[in-house]
């Protein structure tokens, strides 16, 4: 499409993540419009439709995608709809933003993969966020130009204040763990090749059976050591920090922001309540760079092959998080359209 | 006009700042397009306008303004052209989000103002983009919930790396302290009335002349101090932090952020080298805001008031700089419009 | 004295300074022991010597300075007896230790400043403990070496959580500012020429009548500016920092120390509570360096001349707190034993 | 002994340990002086007592602790030699501050433990100073008292800029994770009762053969996990910190400290060059406790079961380093003596 056309987009899934996406295209993002909703909710999808210009709800995602006025399609709907949603976009040749998890398992990750590999070009970017977070890409930056010489280690901390209900410790990987899985990737710029889980005795604080917190550990592809504290019932607030150790110096993102105060016998400042505030800027500069790769013809950020690995390293890590042992993650070959 | 529209946007003046609203308009903001642009320079002005869907050229302002696409004013030519500017878009009862400042001294500012108030509703938003500065919106809600008591005395540091050719000891106070002087009437809101500026001897860095850095002092209304350290050819970068002192706390923004680096033997992070890489998403929220109010039909933010203040302020400091003397400032009566 | 000799010391006054100054050489100090003891409350200085092994109780000071067992004299008395103390030390010609204030106006420090001149060599060290911070000390030593180049003001802030009852405006310049005063003359190694102080609307915190907080302006014989923030009623803590602005940098000390804690939606640190906790290191320090420069026969650190300008300074400043006016500093001739 | 009477000490072993305890004691530590020395290079240890008034130097540590003026021993020896110098104070009943290691392997330290335990009393505090460093003493008053609910995790980083020539593998462990082991003992108050060693890709900086950095992991009695990022080639300077994660929040001390600066476009300050600047005052606090809790006839600190149990943990963390797999450390029967 031309550059200067306003994209029209089809959303597919309309709940927390996908109404979210729908105010952003309407409100925020510059040169985009939601052309089309879909959800099995067929009165919520009509609801939501109602209030945009131009825009028809479907319960059909196939259908929503032969919309006329649609160029591309954001999927928001849960991770087990995901592979039968790509499988249609890719039918039409459509660009797609799909949230992450791409697929839920290793096995459907890859044949995903292997669909966008007979199509010949890359159609999908997904939804891993904090690749657009300004701080991760200054830190991205920072060991790209080997500031500090090379990485050696990095340590990641990620801690939530509490768990909704029924959090489990497989969740704490494949939802939690799974932003550190797919950083470390993006930052060391090499696969993840073996995870050991250590579990420390629970908090007071957790649900009876979530061991909470836990220390992962990664090995990469290069011999690089990756330790993440996730502490998701901490209670003081949303933390999420990455500390590179290179050759020649150490940088840090994520520890201290904002206001500085004192008062009440104590310095320091608030502690962000969520990941909502803390990522909300990087949700949408991750749309927008999609909506103009998009218009330009372009598919860039994180792609299928991304999904995939962090599907084999969750499914690796739960088996650790069981064991205690290191367990090696096995990766099928590498398509050459994802070198 | 309807909310579901475009909002069409002349912009008169094209120079750095205008130029820069126009690709912030067409790349980042949702809801808005520019349909006209003016400048005196007719070459310029039609190389711009060539790349752009549906954007006309003109010379003159009033013309532009008169363009049938056009539902709003962004004016941001030389400040001596505001007031025929802002004349002109009163006459067509356009909405305006005007470059600070409103007009370079208070009695042509008051004229403005008379102006609009004659018209009998506001139509004018200034451009104090650091009242839509995350930080700075943190600590205004701060301090009008009263987390900390009342305050009793602000902090401010105003720190540039160089200044380019020309700049003058009139322009720190014109261009750089007008910012303080905003902020120090927004976060108090209440009146400036009296401004001293006391001149150390200089840093051998400044050229001839130039007294840098000034520490400037202002009383409120209610009897508060201000001091604002201003000092333009520091070196090391651009910071620009307020502290709040209030009767159970202090709150101080501005300060340290970003990437925490260990390296060659220090501790520390990159100091933000320009205003640019500090306040863009101050411009970006503050066109966003004035295009979604303008499309509901309202007008917020900075007003001819707010404009003809720092104006005022700006007149005495100048005159306190050059006697080192406390300057009462005289404000004329406030027009209910602005109340 | 040999330097292998321990010295014997007298304490003159034995209040909550003095007592805690014998408590020191007991305990802390090396080299040192407590000779003699001497108040004019006969019951409190006995039953202190009683716990001393060798140490005479005396209510005279010229008297307990004649015990055979003394080498050196700390005077710890209130400030109105300092004088007396110190004509009768140079009597005996002993090295003397004499807690700020040097006496309590500017003639009296100048009789004492003709006392030691007449006597050909420095005798005195006052107490201005802040000169052997380790914080201080590195920010001192950055400025003597020019690390980030000249420096051009100084901004102080000076808290404290609350005031004990009768405290004054003239003491938050006698026994507050007094410190930002000599810190000031021995940072910047020049003497104050000029004193301004605004009075901000008061803290509801504060006693009625006392002006809190207050913003202190010193003008320097270099033309420096150096203004410092005092809040005695600030309820948050005790927090004392200073941050010299240089052509080429700013360095900072006194803002964060310590442990840093995330917890309740609040990332930080504890403020110092009070000064003991702030400074005990200090004064251990000051106590310890003047044992050591005895032992060696020498005089060193602050020198009446010190407290003399310190008593000058706080008389302008008391004037200029009456008046809002900026008032000069009139000092007598530096006598050649000080410079 | 009287606490009157000033403590004699025997130094046994004058190398850079030795010679620097001696001068502490001279010139920093109150109520204690040198009276004797030892060390086999016997003219060494005259050069040295020349100095000292009322020492006499010895070649042979007992000879040295039966000198008449001799009161404590405080043994400064290579590591192979304490076990006969801890023997030959308890022959003579006298306190002893020993230096770490206690010895240099587990069997050695259990018979010093046996021997000890034979005398009935407590005579040995082993010299792991961290545990008078200032900051850990505030966190672990801050663990006992439970501000933060039950520690769960301990994150560590012991960062050094190089290595001497000759340092191994081994040494990692005995020479530097060795201060780890006891402050993660000290500051959770139980055993560590297994070990495990990642090497990631050494830096380029290190020695060949050095697996530079490491990441070792202990788990605790109580189930508790606790990281080490050992990194002593990271060249930028000399780091020590400690995060506790525990259920109500962490703590963390050692990041940033001393003067901030704002220069040459970078925030923050200098990095500690080496462990003597880091914990010079946590020598000297460990001196003079012992000094102190030896004039009352009192041993305190860490004991021989503190020294044995980090030879334990060494010996078991150099078999870890080496397998790559998790090794449990075994430890004999705690004695009476040290519950």
């Amino acid at each position: 499409m031309s550059q200067h056309q306003t994209l029209g987009v089809a959303v597919i899934g309309t709940g927390r993540m996908g109404a979210d996406h729908v105010r952003r295209i309407n409100d925020v993002i510059s040169g985009a419009r939601v052309a089309a909703v879909a959800d099995i909710d067929a009165d919520r999808v009509r609801r939501l439709a109602d209030g945009i210009d131009g825009c028809t709800p479907y319960t059909d995602p196939a259908a929503a995608m032969a919309d006329p006025g649609v160029d591309a399609v954001l999927i928001a709907s849960p991770g087990p709809a995901h592979e039968d949603a790509l499988l249609a976009a890719f039918a039409r040749d459509l660009p797609v933003l799909c949230e992450k998890p791409l697929t839920p398992d290793p096995a459907s990750a890859l044949r995903v993969v292997a669909a966008e590999t007979a199509l010949g070009h890359r159609r999908v970017q997904v939804g891993f966020m904090r690749r657009y977070d300004a701080d991760y890409l200054t830190l991205k930056s920072l060991l790209d130009k080997g500031t500090y010489g090379r990485p050696l280690m990095l340590h990641n901390k990620h801690r939530n204040a509490d768990t909704p209900p029924g959090f489990s410790n497989a969740m704490m990987i494949h939802d939690s763990v799974v932003h550190e899985i797919d950083v470390t990737r993006w930052l060391l710029d090499e696969e993840i090749t073996a995870v050991q889980v250590l579990r420390p005795a629970p908090t007071g604080h957790a649900p009876e059976g979530l061991g909470d917190p836990q220390l992962i550990l990664f090995e990469t592809a290069g011999g690089r050591v990756v330790d993440t504290e996730l502490f998701v019932n901490c209670r003081f607030g949303y933390q999420v920090s990455c500390e590179a150790v290179c050759e020649d110096g150490t940088a840090r993102i994520g520890d201290d922001r904002g206001v500085f105060v004192n008062a009440a016998g104590h310095w320091g400042g608030a502690i962000t309540p969520g990941f909502v505030e803390r990522f909300e800027e990087a949700y949408d500069r991750q749309v927008q760079r999609w909506v103009d790769a998009t218009r330009r013809g372009a598919v860039e950020g994180p792609s299928c092959w991304d999904g995939y690995a962090a599907a084999a390293v969750c499914e690796a890590g739960v088996r650790a998080q069981a064991t205690g042992e290191r367990v090696a993650v096995e990766l099928a070959e590498r398509p050459a359209l994802y070198r």
